[in-house]
């Protein structure tokens, strides 16, 4: 079968492999890929900065935001052949840590988790791959290639899961306005779900063309590009912070509003050091009882409160997240940054 | 009566003057006090930094962590004659906000309160004083003066309160181990709660000598002076900062363990500009799942929580808690700062 592997650690290692089908210990159910989408995690891995092959390997095959149809599984598993299925990434390790003992490897503790595609373990990109059933999504067929942004969706629906637990130290909390900086995918499915929510939607990009804006306004969202005017006339009970920019970190936690919360969720790159009054800071934090937290990856809860967001989500819109479909053969394309990307995917089926 | 008043920013302006016994239209319950506690926010009024009078008056009675015995109160009010009681600080404004409407003024997000003895209202600092049954604490009679700890506990009872419901966004969340920076009466509380609750207690002060490092060991506590090893063999699952230094501060951002806590419940003075790699700490706290909060304040609930902490405490150590107990003729003793001060309290009845 054709898969698309790298060397990690080796930029321009990557190429589409022929490579054996995957083998039985992977999993019982066999999938047939349809799509596997690209994220900034891809990229690093691809460009030699990231990434780790399975043990005793050289070469590891990438993808973790898959989309297939299942061909083969055994009886009684919960899946049937012509499913539509999503793989989850991370997998605990056998020894677990509290966390992952719990099902909760999103937080696991100590590092020892695996992640197909990225740690460890081959992921999606090849035209079949196996799985175990407890890491397989079953979703609503009528999202098609579609659920390939489920992966993206589960990462935001931890997000506002946590954000919806922390909100409850306090009785009274009932937030209505949610601020997302980064109109990425991450981003727009953070401001899907809050839209969904009931909340009013404000994304922040620098972009002042493309697709973004127009995705933020088919929401009932405001957009503002390029920053936040000083005198903005809402306060956000929710910041979700999706580009790791350190201005924009530094921005939000600014801008968070008494017993808000202040969600981060994109991973800066590089080295930003920033002249900070942390006195100042701390004390703002202390007499308004903000609250900052982190969120990465997502666990099976999660991806189901993903596979509700995008059933019920408008199909028309969900596609036009999607901003190019490129066949596995020119692989190579979909790392090429577009003016108006915002989800790129391989299309196994083109 | 005798009252300890200021006039709110004018430094020096403190003086112990003889008043009107209190307003009927301050409460119905009437309380001649024992003992009010001193606290940084004390000073800080009585240095003029601080503090508003009640409208339309030049002079504020101060003192806002209290404990008395109850002289007169309505029937069926919950209160009798010869209770002991504390009165709560906090009060919201009569248009609340809704955090303040369900009961929650500590978390108030329009910062209309008033408060006792610092905001708008008189405190505690007089012979008597009058309050409303809904704001006062009946305490477990054999605390007596220790009573005057029930506000600083409900403070760090709330801070607990937090982590645990933020704790709570995992259902693996099982502390067993918390660190707290600074052992002052803040500290010392919250490394109290942290005991009763079962966990492995750390406090770090930068003290080497005087009351604390023993009031931490007999805790069943470990004492760390001036700063922690950079080898320490515990991972703290929660870190509560007292401090309010900016370089601790950040000491426990960059000590906290994945998915681990740090709730900030100290107030930082002054200006304090540092150097960060705000790329660095986002990208650690959304990698490990970290969660940072702002704590200030109490509403009953936590003076409820905090009541039953001093209660099932070891008398003993609480006492050792106040170092120093200055009659009311003497005040300004109390604002001396001598280097085995924990809690200083004015005694009312020396």
């Amino acid at each position: 079968m054709r898969a698309l592997t790298v060397m990690p650690g080796r930029a321009g290692s990557a190429r589409l492999d022929e490579t054996p089908d995957p083998a039985a210990d992977e999993g019982p159910v066999l999938v047939r890929t349809l799509a596997v989408g690209i994220c900034g995690t891809d990229v690093e891995i691809v460009s030699g900065r990231y990434g780790w092959a399975p043990p005793g390997q050289d070469r590891l095959i990438i993808g973790h935001e898959s989309v297939g149809r299942v061909e083969d599984a055994p009886a009684n598993c919960g899946l049937s052949t012509g499913d539509l299925v999503v793989g989850i990434v991370r997998r605990p390790d056998p020894v677990p840590c509290r966390y992952c003992a719990a099902g909760e490897w999103d937080m696991c503790a100590n590092g020892r988790y695996s992640e197909r595609g990225i740690k460890e373990l081959n992921g999606y990109a090849s035209d079949r791959f196996r799985i175990e059933p407890a890491f397989a999504l079953r979703i609503d067929p009528s999202l098609g290639l579609l659920g390939v942004l489920l992966e993206p969706a589960s990462v935001v629906a931890k997000a506002w899961d946590h954000v919806e637990r922390i909100g409850s130290r306090s009785g009274a909390w009932a937030p209505r306005t949610v601020l997302v900086t980064g109109a990425g995918p991450i981003g727009l499915l953070a401001a899907l779900i809050g839209q969904q929510r009931g909340l009013e939607v404000h994304v922040m990009d620098r972009v002042t063309s493309g697709p973004k804006p127009q995705l933020v306004r088919d929401l009932g969202g405001t957009y503002h590009a390029g920053h936040l005017p000083d005198d903005i006339d809402f306060a956000p009970d929710v910041i979700i912070e999706c580009t790791g920019a350190p201005s924009v970190v530094l921005d939000a936690l600014n801008r968070n509003t008494p017993s808000g919360i202040v969600c981060l969720a994109g991973i800066s790159s590089g080295q930003h050091r920033i002249h900070l009054d942390v006195g100042v800071l701390n004390k703002s934090m202390v007499l308004e009882n903000d609250a900052v937290f982190g969120s990465v990856n997502a666990n099976r809860r999660h991806y189901e409160i993903a596979a509700e967001v995008l059933a019920k989500a408008d199909k028309d819109w969900l596609s036009r997240l999607i901003s190019r479909r490129v066949p596995l053969t020119h692989w190579a394309e979909a790392f090429d940054r577009h003016p108006d990307d915002v989800k790129v995917v391989l299309d196994f089926t083109l």
